[in-house]
């Protein structure tokens, strides 16, 4: 059994944001030499995520504008969590709908991916350097 | 290491609706020869899910009023992915609350489930063609 | 390839309630020997979740407060599934917002965690003995 490991760094310049990583997962799939396997992707921070969806601009203010009603940034007085000094309660409650990582069948040396599956990156609680975490185990 | 992959197709006849694809789940793992190992089963498409519930009538309508008092599918208008001229914008969200996929654990050849466990293919934007799939690693 | 299986009990004294089972994860981790690999945690009931998130009291209590507004458990009658006979139609839904399991990678024969992240198990239909899964392959 073979096993890869890399770390992803990114920096949101706002509050919240979504990147496609799907060229970077690609690249550390090339990287492991791994034919057949599992790929898991994950979000290292508890207020960022990784999710599977469409790259469609429209698709993401729709998610934007979405976790903001189930779970608004403000007022920081709705969250608990927020008087430990943070003010980031809502970004824990939107990782939460949109999950913390995914696991990407590897056939052939490729992610196993429908026609429209791209991996995505979301930030909640940006502006610093946060981290995604790939681990690839296979044959 | 052995691996396994194989696509299930489904057409559900309605925008919406669930089907329990355990048996397709449980075939495809005696199809693998596995006895211990991970199963990943997830959706191929963006606007559909895959996920472990009960296989009971009253909670899948339960599923169904939620999810639409969540992300309702219409006003088309309240989505800006649909001014790309589709109309399932309420259907990438609804997949997002479900998820897009399972891991099950392998045990002595048999899916690893607790007593009311079942697999199901949630359509959010049906009446096509489309597909999951089934990966299984392990020895 | 190595594979580890173990079953984890536990009884929540409340309805709802969250526990931080990352001891009993690393514990396993220890006994299965494996470094380098995936580790599968799940619930094995389907009114309960395994997620990944801070252990804050605060933050806690918003998703206790956040799940209620979500998915009420009353009134009883909001439910299909509670003509069933059962009282806990809220908690499929609620499970479904937290999620069934996470996948941890395992590195250097430990599980690979960014700076806060701790497993979880979350109750949302307690007072009784339930399960979970922990599933290791690696070698």
């Amino acid at each position: 059994m073979k096993s890869y490991r890399k770390e992803l760094w990114f920096e949101i310049p706002d509050r919240r944001g979504f990147i496609n990583i799907t060229p970077h997962v690609k690249q550390c799939l090339a990287e492991s030499g791994i034919s057949e396997g599992l790929c898991l992707v994950n979000a290292m921070h508890i207020t960022a995520s990784v999710f599977i969806n469409d790259d469609e601009r429209g698709l993401h203010n729709d998610f934007e504008r979405w976790l903001e009603t189930l779970a608004p940034h403000e007022p920081l007085s709705l969250y608990q969590h927020n008087q430990t000094g943070e003010d980031n309660g809502d970004a824990h409650l939107k990782r939460s709908v949109m999950g913390r990582e995914v696991v990407i069948a590897v056939s052939e040396r490729e992610l196993d991916f429908g026609p429209w599956e791209q991996v995505f990156y979301g930030e909640f609680d940006g502006r610093r350097r946060k981290r995604v975490l790939v681990k690839i185990i296979g044959a």
